[in-house]
């Protein structure tokens, strides 16, 4: 029996989404690292079940990323209506983490490969002093910001493009080709939010284009410097990667032939 | 000279605004209490003065409300430009409180006495799951909430009325009639907001009410309940308090005479 999860979570206390330990990074003696988002929600599921249970997640986020949807499956024996698996799962997890929905699924589905795009936003205060309500999902910048010319540049990373100067050394994927098919960039009195959606990202591509639309938005940079980066294919021409506080994984998208909730599937 | 500051906070951290514990509560002996908002604020503002200030507040909140932009004003001998203390309080402040704005006002504004109205927003997540997500600043109702009634029934208790029977047994106002001039209630998916202004509120008011309404939408008791309870002027007759956790002070509302910062003036 397949199942499919929603999973809600607050990224804060976390060490990213994957299991082990990424990129080899090895805790200096004595000091464990923070637990993961997959071996918690992976404990919580296997003692529901009361044996073990693996899952494969639509994305990975990384450590200090939230999630507004997350999706996973895992496959079992064990017979459970969804509203248990909800109940009985969330209830083992820590406040920062719940289970928003179950379904069960044909046995070809995969949260991850039958993704057929992901929706990310970014928000982040813009004022002299820092944030202090909901500054558990803001990042800051305290230097005025320029949206409307951030949008404009955000526009020439449109389509199908190789994103190779907007991933991190780090990113393991084959190779950087991508489709960006919305990149949105809005302001609502002090806060800023960028909407972005693609059929999947790169290792850190989202807070890479984030920290580089800053530079155009601060006037460090010309709105068509966004376009040279994109060519440069270099990592070293983009600005910083924006800190992971202020970015919310909405969730990913599937085609409507799916038996999952509305919030995860395509407009009709 | 007399200062007006906009002052932002999330207050789970905070045993409430006032400086001294109130209702007479004595800790155990050993067990010191949270510190309060006033304390705090006081501290920052007095170490960047470099002697004692005191603030007089726009609105009381109790322990665990947050604010959006509490208003406060202090007098000090102290010259300091109005960024000065702004970026000076903040930076002696934790993490959960800042500093919005900072402008000089004349002698006879009062934080307090000036404010014409104050405005509130309670928001709770309506879902069979407890949230995770933000859930610093969400309330939680498993049960579904017809939201169209509470509205409805909400609007019974608009005008100048006796609030007598939404007011905690330690409220300390001299009567209880207040002018409620907005009570909307609103669902976006599974959140559920209360959006409340009144010229002034009595302790527990915004809470008292909400927990009452839930009862409505729940399906418990009638939309004309409400009405009922209004009239009974019984605290007894009306429905649990609401948790504070959901509660936010937007802030109070001026009259447009006084050089304050749009955001707490009366529209134009």
């Amino acid at each position: 029996m397949r199942y499919a999860l929603g999973v809600e979570y607050d990224g804060s206390e976390f060490h990213g989404w994957q299991r082990l330990t990424a990129h080899g990074e090895t805790p200096p003696p004595g000091r464990e690292p923070p637990p993961t988002l997959q071996a918690t929600l992976e404990a919580a599921l296997s003692s529901v079940a009361a044996s073990p249970i693996e899952t494969i997640c639509a994305g990975r986020t990384d450590a200090g990323v939230h999630a507004e949807c997350q999706v996973v499956h895992f496959d079992t024996d064990v017979q459970r209506d969804p509203r248990g698996w909800v109940l009985g799962t969330t209830s083992r997890l820590p406040p920062s983490m719940r289970i928003r929905w179950c379904v069960p699924v044909p046995g070809d589905f995969s949260a991850r490969f039958s993704a057929r795009a992901r929706r990310y936003r970014y928000r982040l205060l813009n004022h002299q002093v820092r944030p202090a309500l909901g500054r558990q999902l803001l990042a800051w910048e305290r230097r005025p910001l320029d949206v409307d010319a951030m949008h404009r540049a955000a526009q020439q990373l449109l389509g199908e493009r190789d994103f190779e100067a907007f991933r991190t050394v780090h990113c393991q994927a084959a190779h950087a080709r991508r489709e960006l098919q919305r990149l949105d960039v809005s302001r609502d009195g002090d806060i800023v939010t960028f909407t972005v959606q693609a059929n999947a990202f790169l290792h850190h591509q989202v807070r890479n284009m984030v920290g580089s639309l800053l530079e155009v938005g601060a006037g460090l940079r010309p709105e068509t410097w966004i376009a040279d980066v994109l060519e440069s294919r270099d990592r070293t021409q983009a600005g910083p990667t924006a800190p992971a506080q202020g970015l919310v994984f909405v969730g990913p998208r599937y085609p409507r032939e799916w038996p999952l909730p509305e919030e995860v599937l395509f407009d009709a």
